[in-house]
Order: structure tokens, then C-alpha cells, then sequence
């Protein structure tokens, strides 16, 4: 298997002339990097990597991140026989087709993560590979290795000058995930052209300061047999993550081969001729590829397909001999729920005592983990004060520490938010995991590169996000969130919850954990919240309800999380000054607008004008409400009850302006129309 | 001035109680830093560190960064003279004070940057070091030494962890600053305990990596002679930035010594006693200075005030010697731009050809950096496809390299966008500078936690954030930005302009330039925009105007950007249908929100709906227009116009949807009132 024939190198060709096309009939894209990383791909494809193209989602298969995602990964799948034509191929960078400019982990078969934003992909195969370690450590057994594949990582300069692959290579390497393997394309060349502009650091040494593996293949464009070497001797460490430094040519082949000219742009036509020459291709064909080719690879999917098959048959024989483990195991590959966790989830009445939500969130997670082993979570070294770590959880670390075992569920990410995040995208993409990750709120910006990827991909999720505003008291404007909650909200396919009291943390768990494909992102706060008359889990998970009705009303006021019994404690004042306030509580923009529009209209009903009122930025509060209150700049520092009543988000000043809103549409006369009444939708 | 006597030992000690007495009478903070590094401090600030208390703003002053932003500065500033008085210190953390929860630039007398979101502190040295040599390089000549003062930065193993301070930390080192001195408080504490729960790599080796000079002092509870020599050392180093790792005991002196117990909360009175009786002060007493320990620091306000006084004799030596230089340099200090730069802004004619507003962003580059030097910008690694470098500049770079000089303006920064943001608050913070910085817009996201902190702190930063939308085409929904234009425009202080063609893109830079406490975002497209009849600097300056005037009119469309062409095209179709429609449009909102209610009236005024159109997320429309055109979800990847074309962003399809509001609102009968007629403002 190490020694190499004129048929790798006809598959190496085939991989870069095919990638040269499909950027040049795109006329947009990167044709470099996959002509320079093809002997490397080729090499761990068809000599390694253990998957099965006719079914992409086989537990076992070894993931594969292409973190400086590009077309390489698109020629490899089509290569491969994953379910990628040719005329997709064609058709890359093209609306709606299956290749879009980066890969995108639920679009196209056979991707595992998106990646193109510049090291995500890195750290996600840190989760992949946390997923790996601790997956393995519950399920395994003697005899039985179900769990064992590895996660092949290729990156570039950019993806290692960025904070978020520092992080995550910095806990990969304390974790010492001996099954991550990264294999590194040092080009020397980023799009402002040669790294000696900005990139000179040793990253050699860098990975040796994280405790990784590093080694390093001086000719990666044509030492296959010093690539395969390197990739044998990285399997064979067991306690440490391994990074090979492999020494490249840019755009190999081309007339412009180890300059930037090859990075972005397509090759000009006389270059892709003389390419193909070179290569021993007809330079008049395009998107050629010979049937030795094929042939080459239609060895990965019958090797990938035995695996898979033998892979089955143990996992049989387990289920015989471990029938818990495996009925657990599987319902988790499966993407199914435990049956009756929900019921788990914890009631309140009006007379509990008040708490914080974060602590409302604590009590959730104490109730619901032992029914529920795929919840996997830790903090960025907040755990204290987001109060993520139950009791029962053990921490995830590596058994040498005596910290803690892979089969632990906690994470320690250190002071790591983005990473953090990038990592729990990998934890959710290897399957049978529901990550969830904690930080202050207005930290979950730190992140918001991993964030916006978890839903563009549709993983599921959850930040805990605690002392979400002003609430947070003494920490100051540093550390209040303003704008956070609206970035968030707009963002798609992200549920922003931001819950008021029990029932509501209830509930807002409950949609996060059933909702498969959405991350949610729970706003948490620091200051004991009531548990409010009027709020159930049921009405809660419709995202947003009726908390106190009133027929007639003169008002409505509008609010989320720590607001609404300020809200409550408006309206009463109101009453006494004869003006009818409903309160509705909206703790979930997302899954409020996806409900029928009946029930939104008698939430949100005409006929009165509708007042939002929340302590961050009141931006796009508009759509739900005619008036707004909320914080006009930055927060300040100080206890919270004085900074609250320095922005006037008291029961008193909402009185006051409710009373003025109430006038105000008086005065105007005629009919208060609702805000969801559009003239159209999108 | 090596050797060090009780005297000394006393003012360490009254550091240490000093900050207990702090953080317990606020019951909130951070002792156990102070307590650990109050013996750097003192060192650093008795023997080395040169600063006027009576002028803090003198400007070659030594910067000081505590990365670990906590009350350790309030502490440091009193007893060395600042604008603080003990009652200050008293109300650390109390609404209104000037010691809010973690020190803010612009704030508090002394401050140079915000800090305690983590990592940002260590990122603004790298930026204030820049500065340092920058301008050292430029203005400095034989015998005048006027530019030559160190940054020094305190940090811990939180700021370490964040990718962030590992950016800059690797652009640091490459930049070969020698004047930046990091002194790291290894404590082996953070919040979720011992730092080996998640951070165990070898930072020395670390930072070697990244080619700084590392040194270490293993006792830094006591060894006041071995701080001494280690900070001594690194100011030695001309060509590298140095940290020193010193041990240190967090919490130093407390029964909880070297526990994490101490990090985050206050003492007990018991411990506070015990630790008073250790450090022979008053158990009963509280917040008590010893004279010797003021009479101690007054020495450092005496040397502060001597040095400025000799650097002014110098200053006005070197304007006899070298006038220009010396007008240049004082101007720049003082923060005026030059008289009549803004003559050089490019102005545009409506025949004047298409062209894309990134490239439109670079004409004015070219045209103002002849006259304004003060500008000192980069990307992150995107130069050729954000256009921010201008021929006549040259690379900001170790002159060692071969690839330019300290002298340069254009910075390097590689893919580090956090990086970026965080140094050039650093920069801005310095003075005498007004960096830009550059990156697509969906990637600015990744700089968030500076961004943000630039808003805060005042700090006039220039983002040019290219490809803003799905107009980059085949990039794909990856890089297409969705959320992250109300992310900036809910961010308080923060000019996010979306420029509609020449006159506008002028208009931005004119208002960004001249806005010197708040830094701006300027959105700019990939594609080309047409010059637009009616628009100028004069109009666009104000952050909104009227584009087209109809009178009586059936429908308003405002718009940003790449859409206002379109928004007219949909006009012209409407027209023809007999519908009337104005089109406004507003580049910028905060600086529109900042014009008189009137003028606002006038341009978003009653009596005909108004549509907004925007390529983006439609979230906070909602406060400048009855109905909201834009992108649903994400974006797609394609050729640009067929990408604009499946989301219905045409002139066609505007036309279709502008008859549709015109139609809802006739049929709706009454008064269409316009959105910025409000009940109250905030």
C-alpha cells in the first residue's frame, strides 16, 4: 500500500486538471490550493481514509475537513462516487446547484462541516475529534471497537494565522486527541501574496508548545511515499493530536506555480493547455477523467463498503452482548430523543421562589442529563457563573490528568469562546451528541463567526448565555450586552431565547432540544427573576404567548426574559389609573414567526397599540410592537437595581411611558392596526 | 534604583489591602490579581515606567495596558497621582462613578484602553506599539529621541487563551517590536480553578514560536530584585517584543492564597484582617495609605513631570530645526486633521462611469492619504480584493525584512481579523493616527469583540468591509453577510455606511474622517454601481437625504447601497404605471438619527408608505419604513445578478412589490403617518 504506480499519478493529475476546469468553466474560485494538496489527498483517500461513498452517514467513517475549503473537496467527492456528477462539478458556483463556492456541511453529500470561513474547519475537527474520544470511551467495549475513526484536518496558512484554530489547537492539544490528524499545506502563500509579509512565526513550534505531534514531508508535491509515511507514523500516536507540515507548491503545474497569481483566480487557457500537456491530458479536453481513475477509486468505496458491512455485523453482535449500550447507542446515531425526557423538565407555580434564570437553567440541565447522555457541554471558563457543571457530570479529560475520563461529559474550554463554538459545530456534526456551550451573553459575540455556521449548517447547538443585560450589575458596559440580542435574532435559522421565569427556561429547552437542526442560543440572566402567574411550558414553546389578558385593552406591552414581570408590575400600576394592559411575553422571535398566522394575530392583536420593552438595544423591536423601550446607548456599572432604575426600566417609568403611549395613539385617532399586518411577506 | 527597601515592601503592601478594601467595600471584583501582580506594578511603576499623572495624556509617555482589566488600575492610578481620590476607590463599581466594573478608555483619567473583555488588552499593546514605532520612525531624527516610549502590558492566562491576543501575539513578533513588554501573571488560576483543567501548554515556547524574547522570574510574590532584572532585560531588546512569565500567588496574602476562591469574589472580613495584622496594617482600618507610600509614588509624578517638561524643550528645538516635521507632528498630536483635506475628495457626475464602491473606496484613498498621513491602515489579508493599498504607500514592516520600514503606513495583518480590530484600537488609542482596517463585511463578525469596544471607548477605526452583500456572487452564502448590518447598527457610537456610489462613498469617508471619537464601518460592494443623479457629499453627509423628489407621491423607497440603483430602476417602472415614488436614501443611520426631527421629517415624511430595500436582513427596517424588502435566510452562490434575481432584488420585481404596499395602503384608507412619528424617544 506505501509503494506508489504511474496509476497515483494519473489520479493525482486527474484531481488537479479537474480542479483547474472546474474553476475555470466557474470563472471564480481557487485553483491553487487544490493542485498543490492533491498527491496529499490522493494519498490518504486511497490509502487511508476509511468511508463509504453509498452511504455518507455511516457512523464509523473517518471524517474528513477540508478547513481551507475550496474545490478540492468537490473533485474528491465526484472521484470517490459520493452522489456528485460530473455536470456538478460543472456546474460549481452556480445558483442552486450542489457546489456552491465553499463546501456546506447538509448541502452536498458528503460533506462533513462548512468551511471557507478561514479556520472553522480546523476547529471543528477538534470536536469531530472530542466527539471520537468520548463517543468511544462509553461505547467501546472488549472486543467490540465501535468507535475509532479518525479526523483528517487539511488547513492552510490562513486557516492557522486565525484565533479560533489557536484556541482549539491549543485544547486539542491538552486533550491529547490522539486520533486528529491535520495535515498542514505550507505554500507560503495567502492572498496578499508571499507569508513573509505577515506570517513568519515557527508554527512547528507552536504545535510542539500545544503538545501536539508535529512532523513534517519537505517535498509534498510529488514524495508520496514521504506523505504516506507521515500519515502512518501520525496514526500510531495515541496521545497527542498530530500535525504534518507539508511543503507544497501552489497551483503545482501551472507557469504561475508558487505564486499568489494561483490562489484566487482561474488559470488563464494557454496555462491550463500547457497543464494538461504536462500532465499527459488532451489540452483541448475539459472535465476528462480517465477510467484508471475511476478505477483507482472505486477501491476506496469497496474497502469503505466492506468496513461498513463488518462494522454492521459487530455492531449486531454487540447489541446481543450489550443490549442497553446498544439500544442507547443507536437511538443517538439515529438522531432520536430518549422517549420521555421531556417529562423531566421541571414546573413551576406562581408561589416558587424567585431565581435566576441561569439558575432556572441549572436545575433543567440537573434534570434532564440523566435521561438525556447526548447532552456534552462545558464553559469558557465561566462554569460558576453560568452554572453549566451538574453534579453528576464528569469532567471530559484526558484519563492521564486524573481530571477526569473521555467518557466525561464536561468540557473545560478555557477561556476560548470562539473556539468553543467552533468546536461544539464539530461536536453536532460528528452525531449523537447535543453540544451545549456557555459564556456571558455578550461574549457569545466573540464568537459570532462559529455562531452564524451553526445555523447556515443547521447544527444543533445551544449557548447558555447568562447575565444577558444590564442585570449583570457591577461588570459594567464591558460586559452588557446591547447589540447582541438583535444580532442573533437576525441571524437565520438561530432561535434567540430569552426566557422569564421557570416554566419559560422549560420551554425554551424544550424547543432547543427538538429542534434538530437549529442552534439556540439561551439568554440567561444573573438577577432572580419571579415565576410569573400565567406562564406554562405549553404556551411558552409557541415562542410567544398571552402572559395576562385583558378584553378591551387600552395597552399592550411587549417584553422578553427579565423585562416582563417589570412589564407586570407596569401594568398593575396602570389598572389603578383605570388603563387595561395585556402583557405578552415573546421569549422567541424565531419560533413565534413560525407560527400559524391566527395565533400570531390574537398574540400581537390590533385594536390598541402594542409597547416593546426590553433592556438591550430596542433595533428590531419595530416589527412586533408601535413603540419601543429598551436602552438608548451603553449600560453602566453599578448594583442592578440602580442601573435599572437609572435607564428607567422600572415598574413606575414603564407606567409612565405606557401612559404616554396611550394618549399618544388616543390623539391620533383611528383604528391601531397590528404590526404583523403587512402588505406582503418574504 | 535595583536595590529595594521597606519602603517599598510597604507600598506593595498597601496595593494589596488597598484593592481587598476595594472590591470589598463594592462587594464585586477581582482581589486576587492585584494582590498577586501588585509587586510588578510596583516595580514597573517606581523604577521604570514613565508617565506624568498631572497631564496623562502627554503623549510619549510610557503606555500601560492591564489586560486583566480589574481594580488593580484604580488602585495604581490614586496612589500615583491621577485624577482619583480615595472616595473614587470607594465607589468602584457604584452607578455613575469613575471606577466603573473594569476600566474604560475615555472614562477614567490614566486609562489608554478598555479592558476586561479578555484578550483585547494584549491586542491594543501590539497596536499601541505599532504606533510607538511608527511614529518614532517617521518624526524622530539625530539627537531628537522625541518617540520612544515602551508599552507595557500586564496579562493573565485568561488573555492568553483568547485567540484574539494569539493574533497579535504572532503579528508582534513578526513586526519585531521591541518596544512592547508583556508581563504575564502566571497564577495558575482562572475561574474554573487550576489553569490545568484546560491550559496546559508551554506559553513560553509558545512565544518563542511567534519570535518573541521570553523571560521568566520564578518568585514574583517577593523577588522585587528579579522583576527588576527581568523588565531591565526586556528593555534591552530593540528587536523583539518580550514577555516575562512571572509565578506569581493570585490573591497573595489571603488565606485563600492560590486558589480560585480568591479570583472573582470579595474576601471575608476575617481574611481581610489577618491579611491587614500579615502586612502590619490596621485590621479595624480601612482603605489606608500610608504617607510613605504617597511620598513613594510622588517620586514617579516628580520624574513624570521632568521628563515632559525636557521632552517639550526638545519638541521646540526640533520645530526650530525642522518646522514642517514639528507643525506636522503637533497637529497630528493635537488631533486636527490638516486644513483643506477634504478638498481632495473625489465628486462624481451621474455620467461618470460604473464602478464597484470598493474600488470607489480606494479613489478616495488615493486621494486623501497625500495629505493625510495619519491614516495607517491594512487588511486582513485581503489587500487585492478590499483595495485599500494605494500605490503611493508603502508596507509597514521591520525594515530587516527587505519589504519596507517602520516608516511605512500599510499594515500586513494577515487573516486576523479580531487581531486587527483589537491593534487598531491600539493605534487609535495611541493618537496621531486614524487606522483602517479591512476585510469582507460578513467577516468584520469576527472582530466583534473589538468592534464593539471601539464604539465604547471612543476610538475612531475605519473599517473597510467589502463584498457587503450577496452581490459578491459566487463566494456563496458562506461569505455573504445577512445579519451583520443591524449587528453594527445597534452597536451604540457605531457609523455603519452603506454607500450608494462616488458621492456617497466620499460622503462616508468625509464623516468618518471627521468623526473623531467614533469608528465606522463602511459596507462596500464587489460589484459595480452606477453614479446616481441627484446624490452628493452635501446630501449624503447627513446619513439620509431625498435621492429623487416626487410630489404627492404614492410611495417612498429607502434604501442603502447596491439597492439604490435599483430601488430607481423600480421607479421608473412604477412611474410608468402612473405610481409616483420618491427614493430616498440613507447610507448611514446613525449619523441620519443625529439630524434635526424636521430635516428627518422632511425626507422620511407622512403621507405615502415607504418600502425599504436592502440586500441584507430586513431586522430594524422596521424603524424607517411601514414594509421591509430583503433576504429572507441566507444568501446563495452564483453569478451576482442571478443571485439577485432568485430573491427578487430587481428593478421588476420592486416595481411588483411597490405596487402591492401602494395597493395595501389604499385599500387600508387613513393617514399613512410616517415611522419616525413616535409616542416618545429614548
Amino acid at each position: 500500500m506505501s509503494s506508489f504506480t504511474p496509476q497515483d499519478e494519473l489520479a493525482i493529475a486527474t484531481i488537479r486538471t479537474l480542479a483547474v476546469d472546474v474553476v475555470g468553466k466557474a470563472n471564480s474560485g481557487h485553483p491553487g490550493a487544490p493542485m498543490g494538496m492533491a498527491p496529499v489527498a490522493h494519498v490518504l483517500f486511497s490509502r487511508f481514509l476509511n468511508a463509504n461513498p453509498k452511504n455518507s452517514k455511516w457512523f464509523n467513517r473517518d471524517r474528513f475537513v477540508l478547513s481551507n475549503g475550496c474545490a478540492l473537496q468537490y473533485v474528491l467527492l465526484h472521484l470517490l462516487g459520493y452522489k456528485l456528477s460530473l455536470d456538478d462539478l460543472k456546474a460549481f458556483r452556480q445558483l442552486d446547484s450542489k457546489t456552491p463556492g465553499h463546501p456546506e456541511a447538509g448541502h452536498t453529500d458528503g460533506i462533513e462541516v462548512t468551511t471557507g470561513p478561514l479556520g472553522q474547519g480546523f476547529a471543528n475537527g477538534v470536536g469531530l475529534a472530542i466527539a471520537q474520544a468520548h463517543l468511544g470511551a462509553v461505547y467501546n467495549k472488549d472486543g467490540f471497537n465501535l468507535i475509532n475513526n479518525y479526523t483528517y484536518v487539511f488547513t492552510g496558512d490562513g486557516c492557522l494565522m486565525e484565533g479560533v484554530a489557536s484556541e482549539a489547537a491549543s485544547l486539542g492539544g491538552h486533550l491529547q486527541l490522539g486520533n486528529l490528524i491535520v495535515i498542514y499545506d505550507d505554500n507560503h502563500i495567502s492572498i496578499d501574496g508571499d507569508t513573509a509579509v505577515a506570517f513568519t512565526e515557527n508554527v512547528e513550534q507552536r504545535f510542539l508548545a500545544y503538545g501536539w505531534q508535529v512532523l513534517h514531508v519537505s517535498n509534498g508535491d510529488t514524495d508520496l511515499g514521504g506523505i504516506y509515511n507521515a500519515i502512518a507514523e501520525a496514526r500510531e500516536e495515541k496521545n497527542k493530536p498530530t500535525i504534518i507540515r507539508l511543503r507544497t507548491t501552489i497551483g503545482y503545474g501551472s507557469k504561475q506555480q508558487g505564486t499568489h497569481g494561483v490562489h484566487g483566480s482561474p488559470l488563464k487557457a494557454d496555462d491550463i493547455a500547457a497543464l494538461k500537456i504536462r500532465f499527459g491530458f488532451d489540452p483541448e479536453e475539459k472535465f476528462a477523467v480517465p477510467q484508471a481513475a475511476y478505477d483507482l477509486y472505486a477501491e476506496f468505496g469497496k474497502r469503505g463498503a466492506t468496513l461498513e458491512a463488518e462494522w454492521n455485523s459487530q455492531l449486531q453482535a454487540y447489541g446481543q452482548k450489550y443490549p442497553n449500550e446498544y439500544a442507547e447507542l443507536t437511538r443517538r446515531i439515529s438522531g432520536e430523543l430518549p422517549t420521555g425526557w421531556e417529562k423531566t423538565l421541571p414546573v413551576y407555580k406562581p408561589t416558587d421562589p424567585a431565581q435566576a434564570s441561569r439558575k432556572l437553567s441549572e436545575i433543567v440541565l440537573t434534570a434532564i442529563i440523566p435521561s438525556l447522555p447526548d447532552l456534552m457541554g462545558g464553559s469558557a471558563d465561566l462554569t460558576g457563573s453560568n452554572l453549566t457543571k451538574v453534579k453528576s457530570s464528569v469532567d471530559f479529560q484526558p484519563p492521564s490528568t486524573g481530571l477526569g475520563t473521555y467518557a466525561g461529559t464536561y468540557i473545560r474550554y478555557g477561556v476560548r469562546e470562539h473556539g468553543m463554538g467552533a468546536i461544539a459545530n464539530g461536536l453536532a456534526a460528528y452525531g449523537g451528541i447535543i453540544p451545549f456551550v456557555a459564556t456571558f451573553l455578550n461574549f457569545v459575540s466573540y464568537a459570532s463567526g462559529a455562531v452564524r455556521l451553526s445555523a447556515l449548517s443547521g447544527h444543533q447547538v445551544i449557548w447558555v448565555a447568562t447575565h444577558d443585560s444590564i442585570g449583570l450589575g457591577e461588570d459594567g458596559p464591558t460586559h452588557q450586552p446591547i447589540e447582541t440580542g438583535i444580532a442573533l435574532r437576525a441571524t437565520p435559522n438561530l432561535a434567540f431565547w430569552r426566557p422569564a421565569d421557570g416554566n419559560e427556561t422549560s420551554a425554551a429547552y424544550y424547543v432547543a432540544m427538538t429542534s434538530r437542526k437549529t442552534p439556540s442560543v439561551l439568554s440567561l440572566s444573573r438577577q432572580n427573576l419571579p415565576n410569573l402567574v400565567g406562564s406554562t411550558i405549553e404556551k411558552a414553546i409557541r415562542g410567544g404567548y398571552v402572559l395576562h389578558e385583558e378584553e378591551n385593552e387600552d395597552l399592550t406591552i411587549v417584553s422578553t426574559g427579565s423585562e416582563v414581570s417589570i412589564a407586570l408590575e407596569a401594568a398593575n400600576k396602570l389598572k389603578a389609573e383605570g388603563i387595561k394592559t395585556r402583557i405578552v411575553s415573546l421569549p422567541c422571535w424565531l419560533t413565534f414567526d413560525q407560527q400559524d398566522e391566527e395565533y400570531k394575530l390574537s398574540v400581537l392583536r390590533s385594536g390598541a397599540p402594542i409597547l416593546s420593552l426590553e433592556a438591550l438595544s430596542t433595533a428590531g423591536w419595530e416589527k412586533y410592537s408601535h413603540e419601543q423601550y429598551g436602552l438608548p446607548a451603553w449600560g453602566a456599572s453599578g448594583p442592578y437595581l440602580k442601573v435599572y432604575e437609572k435607564f428607567g426600566i422600572t415598574g413606575s417609568n414603564i407606567a409612565v411611558v405606557g401612559k404616554k403611549v396611550v394618549d399618544f395613539y388616543k390623539k391620533k385617532g383611528g383604528e391601531v392596526v397590528s404590526p404583523l399586518i403587512k402588505a406582503f411577506h418574504l
